[in-house]
């Protein structure tokens, strides 16, 4: 069965998109721990990050730093951080955090109530930054 | 002035050191969250992990792989993850945490406290499975 992050791929599930190329998508966590917080995913599906070959890995990073510069530049943080855990989703994916402090990329927090209209502007901020 | 990180690479700081490459340096965390914790660094000293050059994030992208691969045939987890935060040392790092729960990637939480003898022993245990 496709993951949830394979249907929000193929569009089978709504998100608020930042950007793709061949291989990587990234769109808003909609349980972000911070504003800003994005998700990168391979579009192919495997589950854990390093099995990940290493042409995608590489890709995956590229394309993280292209989205984290447009972040860093539409949102008030000090840099973003990134984390990969993978203890949930079996589809590997990195979470881009806008950090202020070392609190903001802490998993355990509770997570920020942000509304469709809200992320999609935050979307729509990193889409322009990005273009 | 040099880094911590680039006194650690060059010697002058003594490391309990994992693998190294011509870009990229591995060595136990003193301070980890996780039994098994690992740093992963570029041995070029840049502050922002994504103001490296594509090559760099390549490598260690794939370098990473390597050793997190070897650390999760070496340690008791369910798989290694990964953060970059930066907020304090201004060179580049790669936190490698062997991951039981999320909690154990919480940078909030009180550090391990290992001796030497510890970090030395599973710096062999992971450098012996890379060999």
């Amino acid at each position: 069965m496709a993951s949830i992050f394979s249907k929000i791929i193929t569009g089978d599930i709504p998100c608020h998109k930042v950007a793709e190329n061949d291989k990587c998508f990234a769109f808003m966590d909609i349980m972000p721990l911070a504003i800003g917080h994005v998700l990168v995913v391979p579009k192919i599906e495997v589950d854990r990050y390093f099995d990940l070959d290493d042409s995608t890995l590489s890709e995956l990073s590229i394309f993280s730093k292209m989205i984290a510069t447009a972040m860093e530049k539409t949102l008030p943080c000090k840099r973003v951080g990134v984390a990969i855990i993978g203890l949930e989703v079996p589809h590997a994916h990195i979470h881009l955090i806008p950090l202020n402090s070392v609190e903001d990329i802490n998993f355990e927090r509770e997570k920020l109530d942000l509304n469709n209209d809200e992320l999609a502007e935050i979307a729509y901020k990193i889409r322009a930054e990005l273009a």
